[in-house]
């Protein structure tokens, strides 16, 4: 980790580092391979502080900013991308949270006694989250009845809240969100995740049938859940799923510059990396990853410096690291040859899980859609 | 299947087909998950008269042209990978038996009841299949002993024999070729495969160590297997691994077009094909394809009109081939987006398979490294 | 010239290459600077039977094939880019009159005497050739008044007759032709061409207004245009253009190749070509011709067997020569260094050749999308 | 500009407009046409203090940063390429004649009066600047004789000196830097450059045959002139090549933003900005030139804060900018379509400026060499 993402300090970080060491890593290959959810690590890590991470100090929390949240997100992602993925959501979750839900679970979170995550995406608009179909109905007894189909949940059937996405109950506008607790009846879960990559995320569907809900459990405005999704969520989850790829990126920048240091053709006494090509091609994939630090850095200070092209930089940067990763990616599988199709050298896993980030919403085609639009003075939703 | 490559007519070809729809195909994802070699489908194969199709009519076989093995092969990788793998080094073996190996053996292949594979790569060269270390002894008695690490095997532990390459005896020149049986006293498996694709291939590591075989069992002259393996086993091997990953491109390609026209962003009211972007990647992936098959189509009809390009021609196929189905299968995972990281839909299956070719020797580089040598009047051998 | 294109035979065979040869060639660089039509390249082109070659036998005219036709482009871009394209506009306009003209225009085609072009783009529709805005009205004396401004007509002011779009003067339809004699009143060549490649190619801006037809001018049905703009001058067109790229590439490969052959490198003693990387790069871009090479005589071979995916292939082979093309000549660029910028080289004049094709209509994207459509069950037209 | 680059503050930044819109602007076509050395540009710019902002103030100059030079190359990139170029190589020069040139010299570069460049290639060793073959012999009258065939001299023949490397005198090592006279007998500029790109640049070959020296001539010690162009005038250059690559594609950018939003598809009555597919891919080129200002930026802070990595970014950077300059010329020529071949919008001029960085000594080829060697534990020169 360098300059452009940072971990939490001195005690914190060792204990951070300390599960990392100890219990995310050695569970990792198991994670994998089994597609079980990560709760010893998430349990570890939430016991060293990390869920809690961004908590205000008002409900007991360390305040932690987000280029500290990146450092957390990109440190795992290395190590084990499922776990990453995980905390990342409840990090894009709780910024919803910490801002328009109620004190109780804010304390929760701050003491990471709650791990949650976002609900957003759904089987009939696919990834253009911001068209949400699922509807959200007033009840005679004031309570609110919720009705979805949910898709890619991360953490589905394990955590205990779900930021959640609807039509609004009676505004104009075409979002509203709630707060679901994770044991509301109607909610199911939809079968085990069995996937490529991120194996032990727990990204299941979600189906949400006359859930119902408190009207307090509305997060912000009726009919204003775009806004906050765009303003407050989509920074948040832009910027770590940027950090999550660079993560994933070194890790696989680090095992192939082992193997071509490591491996030798005997018969022309020389290592891999004595050769002009893949000497090449490693120099090129290393600039890829070097650009995106850069890049992540310069976008974190443009938050921080409340820069105007900060909105635009939190859109490019997840295209950007996503993009890279699935490049340094293949280049890895392809310098690491029949090697990389062991499993044990640990390529062949982080390249799967690096293909995730550039078709989780919004997509790199969204991305550009929505950049392209802004520098070319369109307005930013319009389909065509 | 098209123009470029045919299955045998008729009557063999119906056998084919529903071993495929029988046996093959409905294994093909278990093959997968569990990684164990498929045994019933070779077995089925075998039966149907696959494994014989490239035998001499004189030895019972049919003489089949390697344009239909190219056909066999370029079917059964779309349908299940590892077992299209397994057939595709049977048939790279059986052009050094059928021409130099002894009869009984030769009337076994092209009856269905030997399966053969190739022993080429070794630890200390790596991919370089030119440059072996393992070593070919005469001992006193007249029999011959064979050492060597061999990496790499396809079919390790299961086929009948090994088409095993040593330096030479006495012989100047770089490589002399074997025969050797499978149950050969000294030959260890080391390890099962767990691998990223072809998971059923059963490509594992050799060992041979005071492995003895009888003078008999060299196939071609001493010290002249490079000329055997250059003239032989290449232009098979390279053309049956074009077809294989032509089969594979295929399948990803089908299932790419089901899923857009069968997923619809329900908000728009239109499919995934109805979106510009989509389509217009398809088509690039498409007109990739389609080019391969004509190259390969071009390839086979070169090699059947002893065309002077021939040589050249086969080298390039492979290389073409591979890295379409390595972008092919890139492709059909960003447009199959989510979708595509679960199992069920068979793209990610493919995906992995797709990656194998293009890393297996002689590697894209290389062959990139022979065809540039030949194209600017370089001596074909030479590292630099 | 290989296998996939041909020229035409014994004499005629001959007589072309001594014009490239006397004419054409030692022309071509004067052209390229001065951005001058090659009037004495056509008139010898004319006088070797070049431009009659595919005038039917009953007016005269050898009724050469479209694979001869291939050939002399392909022959001719290698050499002048600008000749080659005026001679291709002039077959692919051939390809209608051939059908609907009059017979003494047909007669001056078979005979040399008479250079036609298309007329197709225009400034509103831009490269959606299949959208014209021009009109044709019916005046009271029965002759027909054109109105348009159309834009990049090659051999604008040189050639003797336009084929010529507008809107159907009465039926339904999208589209109908006119033959334009190029000195009728109202035509109006705006601007000399001063471009970045195919300099002396003519490619200028000509406005009819109120432009006065005989109604016998209408080559073919009125609003049947589109029919036959699709099922004539394109799959010529198409053919052609795809066999101009492959000429383009195929120079810049044999000028690479010479540079890389003939660069030492003094202080290493060796020349560029004993290079791993320039080698393996040229190495990948010979490959890449030869694959549009293979794709291009599948083509011509589908089209002369009326085989079903002949119209599709037609509009492939162009995307695919067109974009290998630009790729090869970026790559000659790079390959050549800083002598690629000198113009003596002769590749630069190449490169900026070479870049033409994939923006001349129909573009790559839009071939793409007929082809993604096609593929994937839509109907060609329809925007989105 | 922005973050990354800045211009000299308040009245120089003024004065420095001023010059480009009246002078360098203007003339920028005429110098591309012509390929005539921008004399008065360059004067106007030494009368701003352009040529000496660089100067130390204890001889008169402003003593201006590496960053604001930057942010001048850039500026001027855009505007005049050729000029661009001319300056930065003065700048790169001036960073040895600033730290062991003599005072006069270095006085009149401070004040503007002396244009100095670089004459490192040869046309043995070409992009191989680190192994000149030209020599260096100590004279019995103690001058000392030069002799050399350098390549690519920019302003050869305008500049009023060269640094020259050649060969050691009597130490080891490899090299040996001089501030040679660009008057000096025996200096042969050969012919002019008629080139592809930088038309205006005067980069021409320079023949040294017996031009006499004196010992004072010498720029830093015999034999550690690899030192004194590694250390001190690579940075320079590289950041400066960098910046020069950056201004090209903003210039890019803007004219094709502008072409997008402003050509209609009248037919359809839209813009091509509201076309799918070419706001993705102006997206796409656009986040590629952001992700070379951020990296240009962390680059100068490495630089100025001394952190261990400058070394490495700025052999990175040089890479990334003119990589990055090639593929967004290229998608602007693309995304223009035929506009783009007409000279008046000026992509063209541009997109052939714009692809000489990347075959500039130190090549991109060569910098990842070095990149990759320094990444996985290589001696940094060692041919392979």
């Amino acid at each position: 980790m360098t300059a452009s993402t940072e971990v939490p300090p001195t005690a914190a970080g060792e204990r951070f580092e300390a599960v990392l060491r100890e219990t995310v890593g050695p569970l990792a290959d198991e994670v994998d391979r089994t597609g079980r959810f990560p709760r010893d690590g998430v349990r570890a890590l939430a016991g060293a502080g990390v869920l809690g991470l961004l908590g205000a100090p008002e409900h007991g929390g360390p305040g932690g900013s987000l280029r500290q949240a990146a450092g957390v997100v990109e440190r795992l992602a290395g190590v084990c991308g499922s776990t990453a993925m995980v905390v990342l959501m409840h990090y894009a979750a709780t910024t919803v949270i910490d801002r328009h839900g109620p004190g109780e679970v804010r304390r929760a979170i701050a003491e990471g006694r709650h791990l949650s995550t976002l609900a957003f995406s759904e089987r009939g608009s696919r990834s253009h989250f911001w068209a949400p179909a699922g509807t959200a109905v007033r009840e005679q007894d004031g309570t609110v009845r919720l009705d979805a189909e949910k898709s890619w949940i991360t953490s589905a059937g394990e955590a205990d809240s779900y930021v959640w996405s609807s039509r609004p109950v009676a505004e104009d506008g075409v979002m509203t969100l709630w707060l679901v607790p994770a044991d509301s009846a109607g909610l199911h879960v939809r079968g085990d995740y069995d996937g490529f990559g991120l194996r032990g995320n727990a990204s299941s569907p979600v189906t949400g049938k006359a859930v119902s809900v408190p009207a307090t459990a509305m997060l912000g405005a009726d009919g204003e859940g775009l806004d906050t999704a765009l303003g407050l969520v989509l920074p948040c989850f832009l910027v770590l799923s940027a950090a999550f790829s660079l993560g994933v990126t070194e890790a696989l920048l680090d095992l192939t510059a082992s193997h071509l240091r490591g491996s030798r053709l005997e018969h022309l006494d020389r290592t891999l990396a004595q050769q002009p090509l893949p000497r090449q091609e490693f120099a090129r994939l290393r600039l890829r990853a070097d650009a995106v630090r850069s890049f992540l850095d310069d976008t974190l200070t443009a938050l921080e410096a409340s820069r105007p092209e900060a909105r635009l930089r939190v859109l490019q940067v997840k295209a950007l690291a996503a993009e890279t990763a699935a490049e340094v990616a293949d280049g890895a599988m392809r310098l690491c040859g029949g090697s990389a199709f062991r499993r044990d050298l640990g390529v062949e896993r982080r390249f799967r899980d690096a293909l995730a980030a550039r078709v989780m919403a919004p997509t790199t085609e969204a991305l550009h859609d929505f950049c392209g639009r802004a520098a070319l003075g369109l307005p930013l939703f319009e389909e065509a």
